[in-house]
C-alpha cells in the first residue's frame, strides 16, 4: 500500500504548521503537502522542508482564490495521484483582527471577507480535491472490516465552538460565528454527498479548543491558563480523533475531547 | 399610541410583496415601508401605493449595498422616528437561479453572491435599523404584562428549513443552505445582543414553507400540491406567528406552523 498523503491548508503557522510537524514526526512514511499564501515568507515551513526534504512539499495557495485552488489540485494530481487527508486550517477572526463586540462593529465588508476565507475557501478546496480524495488510499482514520464501508479519504474542517448556534449564549463575534456555522453546514452537506458515492470520503468539523495562536491572541487574558492549549496539545487531541474516524462518524462536529457539539 | 410601522425589505414580489398587502389590509392604520432595488420597475408595489397613498412608502434599497441601507435608515429615521417591525425577505437560491445539485456545481463566486444577499444583507439591515427598532412602539407581537419584558420592535429573518443543519438529510443546494444556516446564527446573535439591552428588540428566523415564488419555481413539479403554498397562505401563517412573538420566544427558528425547527 502507498504511504499516506495529507494536505494541510493554511500551514505557515498556528494549527496548520503543527499538523505538518505532527504528521511528519508521528506518521512515517506519510507525505505532507503544506499550502500557504506566501511560501517565500514561511520561515518555519522552509526549515521543516530542510528536515524532511523527501516527505514535505510546500505549495502556494491563497484559499480566497479559486484559481489557485484549482491549479494546486492539478499539481497534486500529477505528482501524487490521490490524497488521504485534507485539513482546512486557515481562518480569520475578522479582517481587523478583532471580533465584533456589538452590532455597531458589523460591516458588510468585514462579514464578506471572513465568510470568504473561513467558509467559501474550505468548500472550494473540497470541490477541487474531492476527486483526489476518492483516489486516496484511506491512510488516515480507522477502517471498518467491511470493505464497502471503507473510506479513501477524509476532509477535516477546523471549526470553533462559538460556531455552534445551539451553544451560543453570549453573542458577539458575528462574522466569525456565522462563518463557522455556515462551514458546519458545508461539512454536513459534504458528508452526505461524499458519503453516498463510492469510494467514501469522510467529512467532519473539529473544534480545536482555545489555542495559543495569532487568531486568539487578543483574548488570551480572558482564558484560564489550563483552558489555553498549545498548538501541540490541540493537534495531539485532534489527530487522535482523526485516527478514529470512519463512515459511522461522518457529518458531525467534534470537540478536541472527542465529544460531539450541537449544530 | 402611534400607529405601527413595518419595513418590508425585498418587497417588489413574492413573500415581501404579500407582507405589504397583508399588513395594509389587516392591520389598519399601520404604515408600511416597502424597500426594493428598483422602485421604477416594481409595478405591483406602485399599484399598491395608489390604493394606500397615505400608508405605503416605497424606498430604493439594494441589500447588497451597505451605503443604500445606511441612507434608507436615515430617511426612515427623519420621516418616522422609529420602527416596529422589519421583515428581511429578499433571497436568492443561487445567482444562476438553480441550487447546486453536487459539489461540481459549487463556485466561490456563487457562494459569495448568495451569502452576500441572503446573510450579509439582513444583518447589515439589523445594524442600521436596530436604533430605530429600539424607538419603536411595540406595535407587533404580543406584549407581556410586565413592562420590563415588553419589546419595542421585532426583526424577522426569512430563513428556510433547508437551512437547518440538524434537519439536513439530503445535501445539495450548498450556497443556499449555508447562507440560511449563517443567517440563523445571525438571528441568534441578534436576539442575545438586542434582548439584553433596553428597550428589547425580538429577533427570530421564520421558515415560510415551500412557497409559489420565483425562487422555488424550477422545483415546483417535485412538490406535492398541498405542500406548495400560495404567498397569501404562507404570509397568513407567518403573521399569526409574528403576532404571538415576545421576549420569551426570541432567538429561535419557527416553521410556518409555529413549530420550532432545529438549528
Amino acid at each position: 500500500m502507498a504511504s499516506p498523503i495529507a494536505i494541510i491548508q493554511g500551514a505557515n503557522r498556528g494549527l496548520g504548521l503543527e499538523f505538518c510537524k505532527h504528521i511528519l514526526k508521528n506518521k512515517t512514511p506519510a507525505s505532507v503537502i503544506a499550502t500557504c499564501r506566501n511560501p517565500d515568507g514561511a520561515v518555519d515551513l522552509r526549515s521543516l522542508v530542510r528536515e524532511h526534504p523527501d516527505r514535505l512539499t510546500v505549495l502556494k495557495l491563497d484559499v480566497n482564490r479559486e484559481e489557485d485552488i484549482r491549479e494546486a489540485a492539478e499539481r497534486v494530481k500529477s505528482s501524487f495521484g490521490g490524497v488521504d487527508l485534507i485539513v482546512n486550517s486557515s481562518a480569520i477572526l475578522h479582517p481587523t483582527g478583532k471580533g465584533e463586540t456589538s452590532l455597531r462593529d458589523v460591516s458588510a465588508q468585514g462579514l464578506i471577507s471572513t465568510l470568504t476565507t473561513n467558509t467559501v475557501g474550505p468548500l472550494v478546496m473540497a470541490k477541487h480535491f474531492a476527486p483526489l480524495l476518492q483516489k486516496g488510499g484511506g491512510g488516515f482514520g480507522q477502517q471498518p472490516v467491511e470493505k464497502v464501508k471503507q473510506h479513501s479519504g477524509i476532509i477535516i474542517n477546523i471549526t470553533a465552538k462559538v460556531g455552534s448556534i445551539g451553544d451560543n449564549g453570549l453573542g458577539g463575534w458575528y462574522s466569525y460565528r456565522m462563518s463557522k456555522a455556515a462551514l458546519n453546514m458545508a461539512t454536513r452537506n459534504l458528508s452526505i454527498e461524499l458519503g453516498r458515492s463510492r469510494p467514501i470520503v469522510v467529512c467532519v468539523s473539529l473544534h480545536p479548543g482555545t489555542v495559543n495562536t495569532d487568531l486568539s491572541r487578543p483574548y488570551h487574558r480572558n482564558v484560564p491558563k489550563d483552558k489555553l492549549f498549545s498548538t501541540q496539545h490541540s493537534v495531539n487531541c485532534l489527530m487522535k480523533i482523526i485516527e478514529t474516524l470512519n463512515i459511522e462518524k461522518t457529518g458531525k462536529v467534534y470537540s478536541w475531547d472527542g465529544n460531539e457539539l450541537p449544530w
